[in-house]
């Protein structure tokens, strides 16, 4: 696997000699409301703290989580692993566990295979299949739990493509697996964007498994992707207190931890944040899928996962080339396992952003 | 090793019920003219530069740094591994060379322990001895490296001591290392701090020796241990690139890299601190010294290292739960190897904070 991260919207402004600002970046998944007001002005009036190192036991951010989770389950500060951005909670918990043989699906977030190379683990993929819809089909999945796999890594939704996972047929491989000792990393970190995330989220079952590691990202929600803050879940509260005790101290800068302080407790953000999404999202797929040279998959949250269809795709065009050249910024999918060139992924942004994709998009195409 | 890192001027604050600003921390060694008011400006502008992902290639930052030590060594991008503050540089490197066997000075910082134990390398003390000022004795020291050992870290100046190894001796270390196949970590996180660095610092033979990886700290110098940010420096360019590739991506936030990105080559804050830090160290060398019951070790940068003599021992005061009570926060260096209670370790910090701190402990001495 040729592993790119997503879109680096520096490296692409100096590319094209363009400014930062004057790109419009569709390939980073970050709430469209953007930075609340409220965040910004905690950060500055606490600016000072960056004099201090930080409180190493993070017990104020800590309190924060258990409150934003209380309604689906009273989790303590045991259970609470703090890393410096989802993807090094990943790799934390990964060269803790030390898994020999993975299951990985493909396409998916790129992060577990390449945290799962560095121990030498060995992965194999359950291919998602377009003509299911990407999504997992659970009996074929639990057959492709091999004897000797150790360690399994869902993504719900999946990155990039936005396919949920029922909650039961979750609930049904973590049985099996608990069974068959099998550590999962369950990836949350587009949870907090669903409306009726309690009927996804398996935040409430977390004290039942001790062979489950929810991974949440504050930096998705909150708009904050430069500051860098995850956590991981566990009812092992054991594996907790290693990784812990194991990772490198004050993990978490205190510019951060401000930010995430002041936004765990913010309603007023939340609400409308899940509620301009939702308006946006219905837009969005509603326009994208009269293009009829696309293929567009129902987004679940703030992305929207699509291909160039079989014919359209022949004509040559270079969608991600062709936008950059408008100084727009998409993903293209052809980098994940699974996956070619004919797929992209595109946030979703305001409604003004949104106009400028959809409408540059068509231009491409000439109206087809 | 029951390993406590130093102080925590917040869980202190908890303890003692006291507002965090009321506690002068002498704990943390951090540079006493405290943060530059154009870091703290150079935030605020960029403050929504925290809406996108870190640019995960670091460029601008790296310049910066290749600019800061221009004058001691010719390094490019490649000799430059980012961490996220000094103790994630040092777990990460160990991570990737997994040593077996480890030959530590005691005492000196825990951090090198803490990661070497995490990939169970089993680890030797060359221990430090008090008629010797706690400096290395070079023949001394070369007769302890075992046939067996892979891995030593030297820090220079060490910490908690303040003692400085002879940059000659470091470099007979290091050419006896390269000839056994031995790799060093040379942990230069102070010498910032230092009038003369280029006679200290080991940067200008970095070049030279493909086993030597030399770690500095930005955020002690430039007074913002709160936002996490160290390097590891090293002629050896296959490793540090091995380094990037199995370290998680964006590991410094954006704020910690515009503090940095405006302090590296702020030379009016460089020069004042150097010269601010010379006078202060002379004032309370010479004040800690006329104090009878301590024994004081020279300090070399911002911090002194110091013990309560044998007899004034005896009158059973614990000085850092004495000072605590005046709301004063010292480091003991009782969970030092190598060390024991008679042992404490002080920041040097402004004048009017140093004057309290003697007088403090001038009372609770009676004026011994």
């Amino acid at each position: 696997m040729v592993y790119k991260h997503g879109g680096n919207v520096y490296e692409i402004s100096r590319d094209i000699s363009a400014d930062l600002n004057e790109i419009i970046d569709f390939s980073a998944n970050i709430n469209p409301l953007g930075i609340s007001e409220k965040v910004k002005t905690e950060i500055i009036d606490n600016i000072d703290s960056i004099k201090h190192y930080p409180d190493y036991t993070y017990k104020r951010l800590k309190d924060k989580i258990v409150g934003y989770h209380r309604e689906m389950c009273q989790i303590t500060e045991e259970n609470i692993y703090l890393s410096n951005g989802a993807a090094d909670g990943i790799y934390n918990l990964i060269s803790y566990l030390k898994p020999k043989k993975a299951l990985l699906l493909a396409p998916t977030f790129g992060e577990y295979e390449m945290a799962l190379d560095r121990v030498d683990c060995s992965v194999k993929y359950y291919f998602l299949k377009e003509k299911n819809g990407f999504r997992i089909d659970l009996e074929d999945y639990i057959l492709k739990i091999e004897e000797d796999i150790d360690f399994i890594a869902l993504c719900n939704p999946n990155n990039p493509t936005g396919q949920m996972t029922d909650k039961e047929d979750i609930l049904t491989i973590l049985d099996y697996c608990r069974e068959h000792k099998i550590n999962v990393l369950l990836d949350e970190a587009f949870c907090d964007f669903l409306m009726d995330e309690s009927d996804h989220s398996l935040i409430d079952e977390l004290l039942k498994y001790n062979n489950m590691y929810i991974l949440r990202s504050l930096t998705k929600f909150f708009a904050m992707p430069g500051l860098r803050l995850g956590y991981i879940l566990s009812g092992n509260s054991g594996v907790i207190g290693e990784l812990k005790k194991t990772s490198p101290p004050w993990r978490i800068n205190v510019i951060a931890e401000v930010a995430a302080i002041s936004s765990l407790d913010d309603e007023e953000y939340i609400n409308k944040s899940k509620e301009n999404l939702n308006i946006e999202k219905a837009f969005m797929y509603d326009k994208m899928k009269q293009i009829k040279c696309l293929r567009v998959f129902e987004p679940s949250v703030n992305y929207i996962f699509f291909k160039i269809n079989q014919g359209f795709c022949s004509m040559g065009i270079d969608l991600k080339k062709e936008l950059i050249d408008r100084k727009i910024l998409i993903r293209s999918c052809d980098n994940y396992v699974g996956l070619d060139g004919e797929f992209y992924r595109v946030a979703i942004k305001s409604r003004n952003e949104n106009e400028i994709l959809l409408r540059s998009i068509g231009e491409i195409f000439g109206g087809l």
